[in-house]
C-alpha cells in the first residue's frame, strides 16, 4: 500500500493557497500533511488576534517562512502615504512577533489618475528607506516582490528582479531583500543572471513557486497553478536559486478560484505532491 | 463652426483598429479622414488579391507604414517550421509588393507541451537568420515586435526591447529591426535606454501606440485603448523615439472588441483626435 507523498523538508505552505482556512486550521492542515513550514498572511493573524496567533504558531512547531504582506506605498506624500508607512511599520513588528524572517512587499501600482511610473518607483524606494532601520532592528527582512508586468499599473510598479535588487542594494542585506517568485518572473530573459546577482549580495529573502498557464482567467490575479501544471521550467530557476546560496524554505503560493473551492486537505496533498515532483527534486 | 481635428501628418491607421473593414474600405476611411498612412494586414490583402490590393493602395495615394504580420516560427525543426519559414518568405515579398518598408514579426510562443523558453528564443533567431537575406534584397525590414510578458507563453517568447535588439544586431540594419509598441513595453524600466540603443543602431523599424488600462478584459488580447484613455505616459516614450532618430509614421493599432463593434468612421475620427492629443503633440 502506497501512502501519500512525504512532504519535502523545505516546502512551505503559503496560507493564500488555502485562502478560506483560519490560521488554526492552516497550521493543523500543514502539520497533518507533514509540512514543516508555513507562509502566513496578516488578515488571518488579525482574526485570531496576534497574541493567540503567536501561541498557535509556537504550539504547532512549524517554521514561519514569511509574512504576507506589506507594501502599497506609492501614493504621493500626504495622509494616505503616512497611513501606509505606519501600517508597514506595524507589519514589521508583527513579522518579528510571529517569527517570520521576511515581510513580503507588494509595492503598489500607479496612484489613481497618475501616469508617473518613475515617480511611483522613487516613492517605493523612499518608503523602504523609512522602514529599513526598523526592519533591521526587528530582525525582519523587507522582501521586495517584483510582480508580473501585467500588474504594473494596479499592483506593483516593480516588475523585474533587477529593479527589486537595485532598490535592495541601497540598504543593508539584513534589512532589505527580494522575493523570487516563478509565476511573476519566469518570462524574464535576465532572470538567471539576476538570481546570481541577488545571491552574490545575499538578497534572496524568499523563493516562491507556482505555475503559469494560458489562457489566463477573467481575473488575472487568479491565474496561478500547481507547480508542473503549466509552462514554467522549475529546474533551471531552482538550480539558480540554490547555486545563489538560498537555503530557506520554498513557498507554494497559489491564487486560483478552482483550488480555493476545493477541500483544503486535498489542496494540501496536491501541494505536497506537485512541489515534490516539480520543484523538490531540484533542491 | 469647429470641424473634426486634422490628422497628424505622421499618423498611420493600423488596419487592426477597424478589423472588420475590407482593404478598400480601410483605404477610403483613411483618405476621408485626412490620414496619410496605413498599416496593413495580410488577411485583407489576401481577400482582395495581391494584384488588386497593390493597385488599390497605389490609387489611394497613402503610404504603407508596415505589413502585419510574419513570425510564429518557434516550432522545432520539421514540417511545421518549414511551412512557417516559407510563409514568412512570402510575407516578405508581399510587403515589398505593397510598398511596406517593414514586416512586423510576432515571433510565436512556446510550442505545445514545451517548457524550453531558451530553445524557442534560439529558434526565433535562427528563423530570422534564414529570412534576413531575402528581406534585405527586397528592401523590407524584418521588424521584431517584443510583446508584453503576459503573452510570453502563447504569442511571443520575445518580451523586451533589449531581447529584440540583441537579435536584430546580429544582422544588417537594412534587414532586421525592432518595433517599439507602447502597450507592450510601457512598464519596462529599461525602455528609454533601450530605445536610445535601438536608435543608435538605426533599428527602430516601427513605432506603434495605444494605451494600457485595467482591469484587463476576459480576453487579454483585446486590452488596448485609444492613446490617452489609460495609464501610459506617451511624452517621454515619444520623445525618446524621436531623439533616437525615428522619422517614420506612427501607427495606432488597437485590439478592443468595443472599438471593433463601433462604426468604423467614428473609430477613425477618435483615432485621429486621440493620437493628436496624446502623441502627435510630442512628435
Amino acid at each position: 500500500m502506497t501512502g501519500p507523498a512525504a512532504a519535502h523538508p523545505r516546502l512551505s505552505l503559503n496560507q493564500a493557497t488555502i485562502k478560506y482556512e483560519s490560521l488554526e486550521s492552516t497550521l493543523r492542515l500543514a502539520v497533518d500533511a507533514g509540512i514543516a513550514s508555513v507562509g502566513l498572511w496578516r488578515e488571518p493573524i488579525a482574526e485570531a488576534g496576534l497574541a493567540l496567533a503567536v501561541r498557535l504558531v509556537e504550539d504547532s512547531g512549524l517554521r514561519v517562512s514569511s509574512l504576507c504582506r506589506g507594501g502599497f506605498f506609492t501614493a504621493a506624500e500626504g495622509e494616505e502615504r503616512r497611513a501606509a508607512i505606519d501600517a508597514n511599520a506595524r507589519a514589521v513588528d508583527e513579522a518579528a512577533a510571529i517569527g517570520a524572517p521576511a515581510l513580503v512587499l507588494v509595492v503598489g501600482g500607479l496612484p489613481p489618475h497618475s501616469r508617473d511610473l518613475a515617480g511611483a518607483r522613487e516613492r517605493v524606494r523612499d518608503a523602504i528607506g523609512e522602514l529599513a532601520g526598523r526592519a533591521d532592528a526587528a530582525g525582519v527582512v523587507l522582501a521586495i516582490e517584483p510582480l508580473h508586468p501585467m500588474y504594473a499599473s494596479d499592483r506593483a510598479v516593480i516588475s523585474t528582479l533587477a529593479q527589486a535588487i537595485d532598490i535592495a542594494e541601497q540598504f543593508p542585506a539584513s534589512a532589505v531583500g527580494v522575493v523570487v517568485d516563478t509565476f511573476h518572473l519566469w518570462w524574464d530573459p535576465e532572470l538567471l543572471p539576476q538570481i546570481r546577482r541577488a545571491g552574490a549580495g545575499r538578497r534572496i529573502a524568499s523563493y516562491q513557486v507556482c505555475d503559469w498557464a494560458t489562457p489566463l482567467p477573467e481575473d488575472v490575479l487568479l491565474a496561478r497553478h500547481y507547480p508542473g501544471d503549466g509552462v514554467i521550467d522549475f529546474a533551471p530557476i531552482t538550480a539558480a536559486v540554490t547555486a545563489a546560496g538560498y537555503t530557506g524554505d520554498v513557498e507554494v503560493e497559489i491564487f486560483n478560484q478552482g483550488i480555493w473551492d476545493s477541500p483544503a486537505a486535498e489542496v494540501v496533498a496536491r501541494t505536497v505532491e506537485s512541489f515534490g515532483e516539480a520543484v523538490g527534486i531540484h533542491l
